[in-house]
């Protein structure tokens, strides 16, 4: 639910916190946009999905911070400031517009997060039918999961709340299932650096989509009013920062990996050092 | 017709509705410009008109939006909102300015729908003559079919949206006679797949295309109001991002497939196993 105040300083977190979220997405787009032909073509889909997921997010993150920003007018100080005032005595009180619209989040949700999985999955370039029989499993289940937590998010009632969060669970265990039991057996033989970061790739996942569940159940367990809203708006942003901005790059890594693999020529022109730099000490 | 009240949680799902398929655009649309050198140059043209397709699509959408968003105003709550009080308690009420204006779908669709079929075409890359006669056929019938609807859409008199709408259907149904029975003398020599997915693009095309006219119809049949205006909204949108996005990356893929089918190196290159996945079971 929305909250009808917030001091200065917690308005001025979340204003912030979501200004830094927006400026980490469109970064992360342009880098990877600008930098997927430095992988080989099997590679590149992957590195374009992962530009397209920052791209998605930036738009999010863009409409979430014009909704805030709209959604609280600035009280308790003359207009313009009287003397011996200073913006530290503002306040600011929801109006009555759109609100801040938390739905902005589940529809980036559900279209960012079937992506990131399928990049996940992409960058390892396998056979096509392991690569569609990971994709047939991981995809639906995380439809699935955001569909499911949507409902729970909205309600008011702590028990529709525990249930629907509870129904979101199931397909996430089974992500979670796929990703480190199947797609170990497609590991073992990747090169040692890819099978390291590949490793990395799933516990940034768990531990940023962790998140997620830990600001849904806030309210359950009775923490709300301003407070829990501001850390609430935090830990969605660093999270999203994490699981999209990191991960692409993460990704990124792994086909620059692979590339170097793959192909003498590749390995040749990016990695080795460079004539102009030779005998450098 | 315009509206005059809808309430808290019809007002969101236009709103969402809306911003859905606004970034759904944008994703799209950067993209298929940023994947077109990942098919043969001979299908490009064909992945960068999908590419213009999402794009004029993006334009329309985000005035749509804003259209949508300032032709109503919050009403029924204090403002700033009172002790006790929700943005749950809020209505919309149209306000004395431009009104929503539907016309951007039109303008969108008469630039938007030759271009759909000129994609489908041009991805075949067939023999210039055979080329040029469909699209000679298609592309006056897609500009006719969408210009005789206009007036019925904004028609008030039934019988007046009747006669348009029969006179839009003829262009339609000779739409559907070439897509299904004249280029099918083309796509006998195309590649299994090729085919496969050339026909899941027709049937694309009539499943989306289909929900135009049921949408058209609403007010005909006495459905109207307030949930008809939603489920009319939420009906374009839905079947704009599938008629542009998901055909667009249908698009891609039958370019994807037909590349691959014409250059073994271009094969080897996207679709082989790469060597750091191999033996991976």
């Amino acid at each position: 639910m929305d909250v009808l105040e917030l001091d200065y300083g917690q308005f001025q977190t979340v204003y912030n916190i979501l200004s830094f979220a927006l400026a980490a997405m469109i970064a992360t787009t342009v880098f990877l946009l600008a930098a997927n032909t430095r992988v080989l073509p099997r590679y590149r889909q992957a590195v374009i999905v992962s530009a397209i997921v920052t791209l998605i997010a930036a738009y999010h993150y863009w409409r979430i911070f014009n909704s805030f920003e709209g959604a609280y007018v600035a009280v308790g100080a003359g207009d313009p400031l009287a003397e011996g005032q200073t913006i530290m005595d503002l306040s600011y009180r929801l109006v009555a517009g759109e609100g801040f619209n938390e739905g902005y989040r589940y529809v980036d949700w559900i279209l960012t997060v079937p992506l990131l999985l399928f990049e996940a999955i992409a960058v390892l370039a396998l056979a096509p039918a392991i690569r569609k029989g990971l994709m047939l499993k991981l995809i639906p289940a995380a439809i699935l999961m955001i569909a499911l937590g949507y409902p729970g998010e909205i309600a008011t009632d702590t028990m529709a709340k525990a249930i629907w969060g509870a129904l979101s669970t199931i397909p996430f265990l089974y992500i979670l299932y796929v990703l480190f039991a199947e797609l170990s057996k497609s590991m073992r033989t990747q090169p040692e650096q890819v099978r390291k970061d590949l490793n990395g790739l799933r516990w940034l996942l768990l531990a940023t989509w962790g998140v997620y569940p830990i600001s849904y159940m806030f309210p359950m367990f009775g923490i709300d009013g301003p407070d829990a809203f501001v850390w609430r708006q935090v830990g969605y942003s660093v999270a999203d920062v994490l699981a999209k901005c990191w991960f692409g790059l993460l990704i990124y890594k792994i086909a620059r990996e692979k590339s170097r693999y793959d192909s003498e020529q590749f390995a040749a022109d990016e990695f080795k050092e460079a004539p102009s730099s030779q005998n450098a000490q």
